[in-house]
């Protein structure tokens, strides 16, 4: 079988990375010294190789090895102990990409709607897509419903509830979720608009199992996870059966892998049909360059797996929209959330301007 | 309701501390600008206030906040993106230390068995116990098993799974746990010991519980999991009505949250009867103040919790034991793999040395 190979940015010396690079093999594939084992065909198997080594700038090297993909398992949690299991504890070592055999690639069904799916869900198929979010935490069920609402009427694709929003008593998941729902299908049967309700849905497999119930008796097509919060190999069993989309959120997800990795590649694997990342330009340090790869990587062609809709984020203002557009292209989500809120009393007439920013600056990619 | 307290490192300037703090504190509850929130209670009960900031090193303070209790929905996914869900993306930030409410605290069981459970199952009583692994990946269910009566021979308390073993084609957990179990029982029925088997569980919700039929069928009394890797929600929910104990392996666990707070006190919260971290002078670069800190924080007192069994791990050495027992004390369990493994032919005798100098390493502490 091809190999999996996975690239880490490592910290070293020019006389320390070649032992380095072998003891990271070591470490991610048999953990135990080469010298102890007494099987050679685990030897000749089962421990990774050191593929490559590259100084990256100085004091930094691109390593890539190779591991057998049946280590893995062929299952997430497999696939993620190898990649960065323990060496997650180590920390000279980030992993920045992967390269999936296509045995181990199968093992995956990738995004079950993707961004034709939900360009389907949203009736929107010539312009980027447009997102706000439900805040702030502290509001009642009915005070959300009356956002959500306002919010639908303005003529936004997806209202999103804060990702902080799970159960909270003054907005617990069972009261809220109906209400919300409700309250954009009335406005959707106002406007002749498709505006659709993204409650964030966590907990253990009991809770998620019980909150889902809810959402799929109120009528929810879309949900808000947080995949590293969520657990990864619960997520990627999540969507299996979901049939609705997925945005994922990337609360919790600090580890040292590359964000276009992790939330880009990563969450596209495990089936994330559109992921929510901080813009450049914003309350995160992400740079251009790093949000461009991300974007890429969730939508780049990849095998069988459908393309995941990126949704840049995060201290957005209404009056960037054009240059997001520029940057991002059609295939795209805005997520927009306290701009909008901080228009008060004008909040309708600030979401529409951002509607009617989004359509317009279609144009002029 | 008295507040939850989060501890942070952030590194920054002077001038700026006072900000970043505010900012973060914004961050990590409300989510938008104050100026935007219309609702004064929420500005008042539901905006996390900045407690204190103290310089801890140059260009690093040390940053307490407070949030509301009810934020956290005193579930394990709100308490973890109150303390690091969007300030994971911002590397400026560690969550170094939490303080639970009693409300909050007493909405979390904690270890089931703790190490007083430990100790009754595996009947050693003044003593620290001792602990090894099945590796490298790539042996057969029947290698393993000779590997497991092996150690069980030499009088060792847990053999655990490695933790990169799940259900790989070489070894399946369907096969491989009942195989290992019962070698381990014919070694116990030999020397009247009350050896343990630590299988490595994982996956998504439905996975999860189809391993867990097969190691309760088994005859198993001791899981080996890694809550990073499963999802902390998802851990928290099945340790609830596991009735086994649980061992915690810190795969995946490679956030910026300091090692003592993440694998000693948050893993104790969820429920691990012992946890497994890095030694200082192994492969991993934890000194001894953090070994100490989460050995602590894993087993002081702390409200109705039970103590967990701290398990130091890492590239340990037979030659260690006595400097081991001498740091961590009775109550600890040492944990060393490659260094008996490496013994080859002698494994038998390499393994009793072990045994024996932990036991005799008592009287010297």
């Amino acid at each position: 079988m091809q190999g999996l190979e996975a690239t880490y940015h490592i910290e070293s010396t020019p006389d320390q990375i070649g032992a380095r690079a072998e003891a990271l093999a070591i470490e991610q594939s048999i953990e135990m010294p080469p010298s102890a084992v007494r099987q050679p065909e685990v030897l000749r198997e089962v421990l990774a190789q050191v593929v490559s080594i590259q100084e990256a700038e100085k004091g930094y090297y691109r390593v890539v090895l190779r591991f057998a993909g049946q280590t893995t398992a062929f299952e997430t949690a497999g696939l993620l102990n190898v990649l960065f299991g323990n060496c997650a504890l180590q920390e000279d070592v980030e992993l920045v990409d992967l390269n999936l055999p296509s045995e181990l690639l199968s093992a995956f069904a990738g995004p079950r709607f993707g961004i034709v799916g939900l360009r389907q869900l949203t009736q929107v198929h010539d312009r980027p897509l447009t997102c706000t979010a439900l805040k702030p935490q502290g509001l009642s069920p009915t005070q959300l419903a009356e956002l959500a609402r306002t919010f639908a009427l303005g003529g936004i694709d997806i209202v999103k509830d804060d990702h902080g929003l799970t159960n909270q008593p003054y907005a617990p998941f069972a009261e809220r979720v109906p209400i919300i729902q409700k309250a954009i299908a009335e406005a959707n049967a106002q406007t002749g608009g498709h505006t659709l309700y993204a409650p964030m849905l966590t907990g253990g497999p009991k809770t998620l199992l019980e909150r889902l119930q809810t959402a799929k008796q109120a009528g929810v097509q879309v949900v808000l996870v947080a995949p590293m919060l969520l657990g990864l190999p619960a997520f990627a069993e999540l969507v299996q059966d979901l049939k609705m989309a997925v945005l994922a959120h990337p609360a919790f997800a600090g580890h040292r892998i590359a964000p276009p990795l992790m939330l880009g590649k990563l969450f596209r694997l495990l089936g994330a049909d559109a992921t929510i990342f901080p813009n450049y330009g914003g309350r995160f340090a992400y740079s251009t360059e790093t949000c461009m790869n991300l974007a890429q990587a969730a939508r780049v062609p990849w095998g069988h797996l459908r393309p995941t809709l990126p949704v840049p984020a995060g201290g957005m203002t209404v009056e960037r929209v054009e240059e997001m557009v520029g940057f991002y292209g059609t295939d795209s989500m805005l997520l927009i959330g306290g701009n909008l809120l901080a228009a008060g009393d004008s909040l309708l007439e600030r979401t529409q301007a951002f509607v009617q920013k989004v359509a317009a600056s279609v144009g002029k990619i």
